[in-house]
């Protein structure tokens, strides 16, 4: 018999499915709104769209692998068989964390050389991050998940260093009604990844059974929840703030024709 | 009992399934980067989101197929008796390979004569490489396989030999800042083709076995993302460097009224 209780199972599964409807809504309001911004910031509203795209389809994956995984059989959860593939959170963070940090620098509106540069660096750190706990978090012994787990908070570290250091002048720079929103993003951005190393050395320090993995599950999914679709909105009002009012651009430049 | 593990099962699992996400959000970013450059260089980006859009079809297929042909019984693998359908690659590369050359060809904006006549000769040598590979890959005897892999390599020397050769002019009428991105373009394509034959006569070396073939299945993968979705994006970066800056073709425009 399994520790974990219907009602445990039934939480996770509501939030999988909570997740997938409210990802895909906000990559519609994504895609859709980059009608709404100037042509320079559309490419940074593509961006976001496809973070909560990619993080949607893999928690379809997710919802479909936890309902293979288990079944209920006379008011008792059982294991079915099939192993519940966690991977998919790696997997799509592999591609989603360092996208993330490419649509901040795109609606910032960075010169080309200072996107290009930012944008491989902090997406190359992020993408570093993943890549070093993934052995932590499928390896059995505590001490491999402690190790790897400290490897990946070195790019993490180093990822808050750029963020409020090197790209301090950036913001300075920015017009003043988006200047707060921007910063805004920053903190929403350390804040929310911080949540995820908290779940994952939850594990390392022994929290086990079925409550631990409810509260992981389910702490997964807000943390990217409010990272991604969460986060896209800010990006989504910077881009807004930072564009002339429908009409007003063209006025402007009728003015001075 | 198969020699294949479980880890290695879920690793080309996840594997196909992060190449189906990267491919789908590949597609959207092309096709909504259509709106950020001179509609000249539209044509480009469409067909090379038709590149990503088809093979992130086949990703998905492979996926389902790969699914069906193992089960997981009591924590070891097991064959269902379905059949991994690996002819999905061929079919996928039939279309694709042409298609990765006119969009090259499409972003370098030549006249419409050379567009018609280097599109055309470029694509068919491409789709005779792809077909004259796969009896070889399907064969059972070495010897067939060396045959026509060997018959599959003159297309494309003579494809490497076109853009190295016939193609030179053309990249140095590039304009300046795009012509460095070209030549990067012309460098992946040859570069990322490359690993193809290394995996196919891998196969002819006599390589086989799980480890080989976790390694073939996923090798194919990383080659199919560099060579689509990370070509696309050079493809991208190109057209966009070609096309004035946002505003600035309304603002000429404006200035001659």
């Amino acid at each position: 018999m399994l520790a974990m209780t219907v009602g445990q199972y039934s939480f996770v599964y509501n939030a999988f499915s909570f997740a997938f409807a409210t990802l895909a809504a906000a990559t519609i309001f994504f895609w859709l709104g980059r009608s709404q911004v100037s042509a320079q910031y559309r490419t940074a509203l593509t961006v976001t769209g496809m973070v909560t795209f990619i993080a949607s389809y893999h928690y379809f994956r997710i919802f479909e692998s936890w309902t293979a995984a288990y079944n209920i059989v006379d008011g008792t959860l059982v294991a079915s068989g099939a192993v519940f593939n966690d991977a998919y959170r790696y997997v799509d963070w592999l591609l989603t964390v360092p996208l993330l940090l490419v649509e901040l620098i795109l609606v910032m509106g960075l010169s080309r050389q200072e996107t290009i540069s930012r944008g491989f660096r902090l997406g190359a750190l992020a993408a570093l991050m993943v890549a070093l706990g993934y052995p932590g978090e499928v390896a059995t012994e505590v001490g491999t998940r402690w190790a790897w787990g400290i490897a990946s908070m070195i790019p993490f570290v180093w990822i808050v260093v750029e963020l409020f250091g090197g790209l301090s002048k950036s913001i300075a720079a920015q017009p003043e009604d988006a200047r707060g929103l921007v910063k805004t993003a920053r903190w929403v951005t350390v804040l929310s990844w911080s949540f995820y190393p908290v779940v994952y050395f939850a594990g390392a320090i022994g929290l086990e059974g079925a409550t631990a993995k409810t509260v992981v599950q389910v702490g997964y999914t807000i943390a990217d929840i409010v990272a991604k679709a969460g986060f896209g909105v800010l990006i989504y009002m910077i881009a807004v703030r930072k564009s002339p009012a429908p009409g007003v651009a063209l006025d402007a430049r009728l003015a001075n024709a």
